[in-house]
């Protein structure tokens, strides 16, 4: 389980500004083989195995800000140990694939409090999630482009391609436009028209999904590694951060030292963003 | 996690017998709720959220003998921890719901190994697990009253009584069938003819439901405490042991310290017990 930073419960001077930190936290950066894949010996996995820093559970993000805080999607299966030792407000998913809402299954059964789940209006959902909802109510749905205010930010829902009704997120803080994200995954690509919405907006921080190495054949429902830096070449984020990422991506990596620009990095289960794009972007490891 | 015992890989001569021991490890004893459930204050949940001896995982077990190991439910989330530190042979379903599968949704996933995972003939399974098998088996199915071998383990599948199509099993060993097992869970009662099949059958232990405390009206799909000890005393094994607990089952079982009979115990989760009828059950914490 990955070890949260402090919360961030109102201004942060120590960072020498007067206002709000906007921070995401990667909770899992890992496509659906995540990593170790049992019994797989290549060499991502048998670091992962042995250095647990470099495993990758199923991804999610933890956004924070003024003392909100935000899961962007709940694939974690232990999701319930974090709501025990936080005040968690909000859950924010992509889609319904179950390596995104698997925490949901336990975490339902909780007692004494409504968890609010805003996700696409996919009547499948997964499994008996809205049969048997428990805790969570998923009355609010995500519309394409619609945004809404949830507690200090303000989120725009943006249709992905992928094989499962997705969206990413374009989220701004109400303090300050300038402190803004993009989640992008799960994808493979971006269609036209969030391409161009997301190329009209200031964007501090893109997380991308980049699930496999550069492909010779178009890849279907994520991104490789080109698709990846495609979008960030398209978008401009100040920084962008792969997230989603498969075994064989890591391992393509580490053969590869040099295949990613200064501003493109890697997410690591646990790190840390402080957001702005009128400051440098500050990478914090937990 | 629970921390599993040393394996068994042969003859046990260290408890005075010379045949291999026949052990069923607790890897969970909890109802859909577990234990300490997320925001309830009551005594168990309290106890079990600051002493972890006392959490309770999704039921599921560890049956060994000479070597072969059988999970027997697969609800654990991080099932596939098993899988990379033990040699497991099969996988045991009673049935698909989701705090008796969810552990297949991330172990699916591995490579270089297939899985056997022998359950009812439910048609619809559990969200997508039939149609992205990856490194799983599901082709060999359980058929009521109809008894297969599986390593040293001779197997009779029972029909239970739940809301969806579960089997109990009784297990004997074919290196000596005084060593058996009974394991009746999710079940609400058990029908004539599985009642019937088990009282001509030698039962070394039982492992039974009981995931609530005794009530007024009829329970549905889970036994509570009255119909548990119905249970045990129709069948007359030599040791009882209820799982699939609740928090409200624990709290009345604190409130009422002597409501089980003597050769009737509660499980806990990484507890062991060897069997064999001829000799006194032994059981041995984790």
């Amino acid at each position: 389980m990955v070890h949260l930073p402090l919360p961030v419960s109102s201004y942060a001077t120590i960072y020498g500004v007067d206002k709000p930190i906007m921070r995401l936290t990667i909770l899992g950066s890992g496509s659906v083989y995540g990593a170790p894949v049992l019994g797989c010996e290549c060499a991502a996995c048998y670091r992962a195995r042995n250095h647990k820093e470099y495993a990758r559970a199923e991804t999610s993000a933890l956004l924070e800000e003024d003392g909100f805080r935000i899961v962007i999607d709940a694939g974690l299966p232990n999701l319930q140990d974090y709501f025990s030792k936080f005040s968690l407000d909000n859950i924010l998913l992509t889609h319904y694939h179950m390596d995104h809402v698997m925490g949901l299954f336990k975490l339902r059964w909780g007692c004494n409090r409504t968890i609010s789940v805003i996700g696409p209006d996919d009547t499948e959902g997964c499994g008996d999630l809205f049969k048997h909802p428990g805790i969570l109510d998923f009355k609010q749905k995500a519309v394409a482009f619609k945004r809404v205010e949830l507690g200090p930010f303000r989120i725009t829902p943006l249709p992905l391609e992928h094989s499962k009704l997705t969206y990413g997120y374009f989220i701004e803080s109400i303090y300050d436009e300038s402190k803004s994200l993009a989640y992008l995954t799960d994808t493979v690509g971006l269609s036209d028209e969030v391409t161009t919405f997301l190329q009209k907006q200031q964007i501090g921080l893109a997380i991308i999904d980049a699930s496999e190495p550069p492909r010779d054949e178009p890849p279907r429902n994520h991104n490789d590694l080109t698709m990846a830096l495609n979008i960030h070449n398209q978008i401009q984020p100040v920084d962008s951060v792969l997230t989603h990422i498969g075994h064989e991506l890591d391992v393509w990596l580490e053969e590869n030292p040099s295949s990613l620009p200064n501003n493109v990095s890697v997410a690591r289960d646990g790190q840390s963003y402080h957001l702005g794009i009128q400051e440098a972007l500050c990478h914090v490891s937990s």
